[in-house]
């Protein structure tokens, strides 16, 4: 019998590459997606279709009512997106995303009877996001064997992180050697709703680069 | 200025009883409920009428499609609620439900500038949830200073749980203390539209029994 492990699945570069490591690595695939009232929807039908793409045995999209919340320039309509390079921990940032997206996942996980947890944190080129650190996740994997009637009882939830310590040029080309098709991925904070790119954003201009030191020819459908 | 705080309130006799405490603490209070596909919606009634009752500043309900995951006698029906005395992790556990919760409390509270988050678990009658002990209360609380933006850079998020060590009988006679009518809480696991319990389900007994230790008199709405 095939392992399970379920993967968060956002639609971007990065998820893509963490689910097409999660296959190679021989896992059964859950994919877990959140509607959390984020302005990039297209990255939403991104992950449709690499869930699609990667055969996945379930892809389950969860509403998520944060963005009432506010605080954050991704589901704020009051705070604009930041073009420029920022210093410290970005506007973009959504308070307690990953250890909301991580909870949720860890519950899906127990009914599975799954132990493996795959997620696309990365602490170099997000350095200013504290969710994104080893530290957290070495904090929150300890939690979940604490948290859950089968982490307690028999242990060893495993979050996997396989590009924590990856630059974007890095990542890309361990994607290129798994055959990823990054033209089916959407990074850009403001795509509009053909999928298509600003090409201005900090997340466009994080990927730009990367496929230029990959030496990787970029296939992002741009805006203009 | 007055602290804020964040108070998960479930509707139930617990939740009400910590609300009460946070106010008594001279807490500014954000009340926080779930809309996760539980059977008791009258909970939800009952969570909004003691909003109103604790003039809390703000309440939200977060819809969170985690009963499509199943697992739970409580958001899947097609396992019936208990009504013996459940020996071990109880049927009734909704998976990694305390961590979700509690990680959507602290996007608020930091969203917030508020620092204090309070959550009615308990020990003592409910031993078999891995997520009601203090061991698990201690690991989030480290997890919360090392995932937010606030947390890394103040650092001071505390999770309140005052009841986690009292009895029912205990919580009701603090409840009693403090003016909490509970005839305006829900805690049976099947109340009907008007919110009249069961009697019979694990959660009423537990509350019949408190009453009765606590020499209160049981102020309950039963369907018969």
């Amino acid at each position: 019998m095939l392992k399970k492990a379920v993967i968060l699945v956002s639609g971007g570069l990065d998820s893509a590459t963490v689910l097409a490591i999660a296959k190679s690595q021989g896992y059964e695939c859950y994919a877990l997606s959140f509607d959390y009232g984020q302005r990039h929807d297209s990255e939403l039908e991104a992950a449709s279709r690499l869930a699609k793409i990667y055969d996945v045995q379930e892809h389950k999209i969860i509403e998520l009512g944060m963005g009432e919340f506010g605080g954050s320039a991704l589901t704020d309509d009051e705070i604009n997106v930041p073009t420029e390079k920022a210093t410290g921990i970005p506007v973009t940032y959504v308070p307690a995303r990953n250890t909301v997206f991580l909870s949720i996942a860890l519950g899906w996980a127990e009914v599975l009877s799954a132990w493996d947890i795959f997620i696309g944190v990365n602490a170099v080129d997000y350095s200013g996001y504290p969710d994104c650190r080893q530290e957290f996740i070495n904090a929150f994997e300890n939690l979940a064997n604490l948290a859950t009637k089968a982490g307690v009882e028999e242990g060893g939830f495993k979050i996997h992180t396989p590009l924590i310590n990856l630059s974007k040029a890095q990542i890309i080309q361990k994607g290129e050697a798994l055959n990823v098709d990054y033209s089916e991925t959407v990074s850009c904070y403001q795509a509009n709703t053909k999928g298509e790119a600003c090409g201005e954003c900090e997340s466009c201009r994080l990927r730009q680069q990367g496929f230029e030191k990959a030496k990787v020819q970029d296939p992002t459908r741009y805006q203009h």
